[in-house]
């Protein structure tokens, strides 16, 4: 809608204020629901893959360049031992939210660890395993740059009072 | 020292920009070091004991009343069933960081899994079990405040360039 | 059968004395073996949806009426970090009852320490994960139930009577 | 002072209410919380050590006896692989509040598991692990007893007021 | 064959020497496994289902009279708060072996827990979650009475035998 | 006393029954109950340090002349990575008894599960993490011993009764 | 194609330099992996089923004939209570690769614990749980290799090369 | 003594062929056992601190530069969200032994999920938490050597030679 094509546009135009990164194709489907989110908010982005582990040389170019392309967050997804989010985080002073990739023998909680203990000084946002983890990164990014600006505030505020008009008083099927 | 007095001088004079809140006074030793840091970077700040289950309408009242009291940011501490970050976010759009704080029996396991694994549509920024995480949460809202900030941006990056320099070549005692 | 709409009619006539809540639609299959337990028991009860998270005034509400609509009981299930439980306790004294609802990534484990950790003060009875917990988390508030109303310990004693006769001596298909 | 010198008339004159027990001598430092809060509540009760590995006929008898002495609730404490709550359970209708005593090796995980994962027909309500789950069975037992007591549903709220007044607005030593 | 019959032979003319029970039907096909091994090893043997949470006064008539009827083992499965094989423990003098079946929400975990983690003064034998470990409890139970059973110590070793020799020298599809 | 000296005589007349076997010395404050357990009860024992890792071909000696020497159980303490069990369970017929010894970082959770998850086929019975489980493993093997030996089943029913007589009514300081 | 049919060549003439080996066959297709990227490097090896608990002997000797046949690394995968690598390690100098299988009732977690957890003295380097792992280990060994043979170090460079070329810019389903 | 002087000389003389590498001055305790195993074995190697996430580009430093100066291993230890190991790993054919340091809140659990859990195509061989890992890490790095070096494949013989002669046959103080 209006909305969305005007946030492509802005994306277009100024660059975008927010980069969602993951650590490969297969990180897709979990992260999709950040880029959704921020398409629904107008906030103008990007989707990289970027791979801690094989592409290091394309991590650090990434957050190297990251204040000065003009991103105010990176959403960075990874599964496993998931080093993407803390290593963007070390080389930039960008914001990263970190979104764990649930794993097939762990369920997750390697990535979890691996991105929610990060040593003092150089931190990571982290949030819930899973599409829900993206889904409320791409909130927070949100919420974050709302706090300078008016009108995605109200957007915002719109989202949530929809979120919370939209649970029923009963279950359906009582 | 004169970065220092500045910001309190500013939280007097303007109001702060981030609120440290945690669930009870034996949560303070863990929360210290987000204060100490803020202080450090110069970002005007307030204390709070907000208990989640002891003081749930003080909980309400502080979440409603933080965008109109002109909070960016919110640092919210708590253990065990650790459900304070959570309403918090529930109840304001200003983002809120969560700090899981170690508990006894548990560690901070029960602490990080209920501040992390929030649902879909209300996002909390997690950070490490305990002090680093704390310490974490205040360089994660300095530099949230650094994106419009240029000011603090440098300060930002004054600080983690001596981070940066105070890591020695060799142990100590080799 | 004769009880069952001898519940309906007293749950109607006299309102409910067991409050079933659950944080979202996905729920209420975990839940739905708490209001079928109650049923076949007859004790009078309401099923209703609340989001700790998406509707949070909602649960202050529901807490703050408890007492006053006669609800002796709140049986309530959430996923992840499950707050609607503790967050009940925290505004009214009628007893609650926790039922940990089975999470994707984390098996509940997230719900079970989110619910059953609170801290001194704020009580919180927690059942089994799933199903089970909330199956038992009927019978419980039956139990509590019966110790003032001999009618309802009868036909709970039949129910564990019937329960116990129930159980063959030996596997089907040795 | 009063109301707990009358709480210790009423149960030498009535019979207790509740009935506190655990494994063994070293759950006492566990589970004293759970005495002093009855105390404080003014609600009649007893202690009493019973092992479901050591004395299994002393607890079948207990729970036998349960009903016909008038208890109304039954708090069990018990640490490692944790029987006693559940077999409780087993053997009376009587409201079984199981308390998971921290253990040495796993920190009190073994006896929450072995407390709350009841299957399906015999419910035991659980708390935290360790003084504050004991702390809370009893004023969970204390809101069940006040459903129907008026003069305890004030001094529970009373109870709960005060703890409510004792949170401070800041940390001690800001 | 041949020494499958002579075991229900044996069995129905001197009574069993090893009693597998589990806590319920749903349990019979992890623990088939058991009743399988011990009769390829002609191991006189029986099978109950026996309840700890619902068939209470069951599991006390089978333990009373376990040593009574010649019982030299009993192997006990059971999944959650598994509480059979302990309580069995504590009422016979006879060796238990505890089988933790796979539950559903925890995978066996709980099951393992309660049942390994036994306090000084009444042993359990435990074995690994599932169709393994009630095999495997059924080959420890062989040998234990091929410890006075010259015969069955060599039917065991000939198992063993057949066993090492089955094992390929390479995987099928190389 | 004379029991004790009894067994020390039988094990140095008869050769012993019960191997009590560990990894390291440091395993020994552990394993001790187990040895002071056999000492009570009269059964004939012998106590080694055998390393999977330091010592293999030990442990292959111990395992193979474990039949020969007359060894009717064999208790295996072991922390870590814990092999020793398992691997004397895969060379000798007699029935290994395992302690999962408790480590320094993991709790001995590592222990426990590489000791009760053996595979299909060579069974360990598993006992306790720690202290608990060595003195339970020598209750246990005294239990199987028991099955043929009138005179140490009653010295092991005595050990239980004095067990049960030992549990007092209530807590010390009450 | 060519390398692979050298590498074949290769190992007929001189023997292996790298040996495969896993618990049973059920484990074939977790490690197919390792084999696949041996073959693709051009790396000499054997692939063999070698049970630590069924085979215990077979063990044994291939240990000690490890270094006599040429062997440079052993890669060894294993399951539950794994313990083929450690034993390995422990009867050969020859550097050991543990690969967790994913076992069903833990995800692993039980083999990885096994596997890693070694004590001081006897190394098992470890990787991750499942077909990762066994790819790794592969990879490993062959880097190992790589530091005294330039043109493996080569063929190495170029697979990471292609490795890292693979990684597309942006997800496939943008 | 000799042996490590000579270890000594030679890393002067020829540059180090081991690198120990950590995340922090805090994880030297952990390490200096990887140190004075090399000292032992006389394995010319160098010690540093490599802080992944206060010194990034130390860190590609270090790996980049590693074959050209001639390290055939390098052994990294790192604790909390332990991201060192599989960095290095990234930027360098060299093969990684990874140390997880025992982290306080979750006792080195992040640590080793964080470094063992490396997804397909970067591999990092993996050793126990803490002390132990790091002694054997050298170990292993010493038996990689000592694939293509006689005179250290004779001394690390020698060096098991004497760990196993050191064991006991019995404990102490029995």
């Amino acid at each position: 809608d209006a909305v969305e094509e005007a946030a492509e546009d802005a994306a277009e135009a100024l660059g975008p204020v927010v980069g969602i990164v993951m650590g490969s194709q297969s990180d897709w489907p979990t992260m999709r629901p950040a880029r959704d989110t921020l398409r629904v908010l107008g906030v103008p982005h990007e989707v990289r893959i970027v791979s801690a582990h094989r592409t290091p040389d394309r991590l650090f170019d990434y957050a190297e360049t990251a204040t000065g392309r003009g991103l105010k967050a990176i959403i960075a997804g990874a599964g496993g031992a998931a080093h993407l989010p803390g290593m963007l985080a070390a080389k930039t002073r960008v914001p990263v939210l970190g979104v764990p990739v649930q794993s097939r023998t762990m369920n997750g909680l390697d990535s979890l660890y691996s991105i929610v203990q990060m040593p003092r000084g150089i931190p990571v946002g982290t949030f819930a395993i899973g599409e829900a983890g993206a889904a409320n990164a791409a909130l927070f990014a949100a919420a974050m740059l709302a706090t300078t600006d008016a009108e995605l505030a109200e957007r915002l505020d719109m989202l949530r009072e929809a979120q919370t008009a939209s649970v029923a008083e009963e279950p359906d099927d009582l």
